[in-house]
């Protein structure tokens, strides 16, 4: 998407450790209407009419799939990170290992909120490893529910996760793939 | 806001403890379309054409933010909740007492995002004890930002926040406020 790429290209910074930043637009301030736009291409890019329900996970997913699914005209439903070891019941649990935590959290998921009749839309901002999005697939099935496909904003092309999802025949399309970012350059995937 | 109340009515459950549940269509699953609606409602009862940036704190805050941003076309920034000691620089930082997790919780926001010339609306879907809502007023004041307003979905208008706010001169407005609930009633304040 030319027009999320350009803007990443504009104000995305890089860190050492190729880390990149573009919390000026996407993932602590949000351009709304960038976000809307990146709605409407993941209409496009998904256009079945079976989808049902977006899927992501707190916190910086939730504007973005809240963005995608008022294009959808379906409801949105966010995954939490548990906090504490106190975890009621009637959820769907998967634990997974946040590299930003660097630690294990384990995402949550009400059973009333997804439901075996469910066709999904996983959105999240941000693919690296891969492994909050393994944990939100891991509950889609748990639940019985079909996923139809994952869609992310920006996708880290020499991290793992989206090789290993590709692998695996998860249907993911990534708006923006960075195959190499340093202090002199960002790279897209073509 | 008459369509948001009926909603409560319909779907909200008292929980012992006078704990409302909206999780099915406010705050873990989301009805887009009528945070779409909300959002149109907060631009009716803010009508500054000055405020130029939403505010909320993760997460449950942030697709009502996300969408109330889109009617007043204008960024959102959202306050994250430190999950470590480990707090990087250049960050207004809040410590507030958390009653979900029933611990001090430290808010942060980068200086980047909020500056002594923004006019600020805080968004935020739910209201109790007003800890969150005061470490977002704190963290505008420390910016030097202007606050406008802040605008709640639903006021839990027998906890103490409410009344706390209105007594310090904040400009609040809650599209519903719930007086007293139990397992037989939800009463809303004329």
């Amino acid at each position: 998407m030319q027009l999320l790429k350009e803007r990443i290209l504009k104000e995305g910074r890089v860190l050492p450790g190729s880390i990149i930043k573009v919390d000026g637009f996407l993932n602590h301030q949000v351009d709304i209407g960038l976000m809307q736009e990146v709605g409407k291409e993941f209409r496009r890019l998904f256009p079945q009419k079976e989808i049902n329900k977006i899927l992501t996970v707190e916190a910086s997913g939730i504007a973005l799939a809240a963005l995608t699914a008022l294009e959808f005209k379906v409801p949105m439903v966010f995954a939490k990170k548990a906090k504490s070891d106190n975890i009621e019941g009637g959820l769907y649990q998967c634990e997974i290992f946040s590299y930003t935590y660097k630690k294990k959290v384990t995402l949550l998921l009400s059973k009333d909120w997804l439901k075996p009749e469910d066709n999904i839309l996983i959105i999240d901002d941000f693919l690296a490893n891969g492994e909050a999005l393994s944990g939100l697939i891991n509950i889609v099935e748990q639940s019985g529910a079909t996923l139809y496909g994952v869609g992310i904003a920006l996708e880290k092309g020499f991290q793992k996760g989206g090789a290993m999802l590709r692998a695996k025949g998860v249907n993911l399309k990534s708006l923006a793939i960075i195959d190499e970012a340093d202090e002199h350059a960002i790279r897209f995937r073509e």
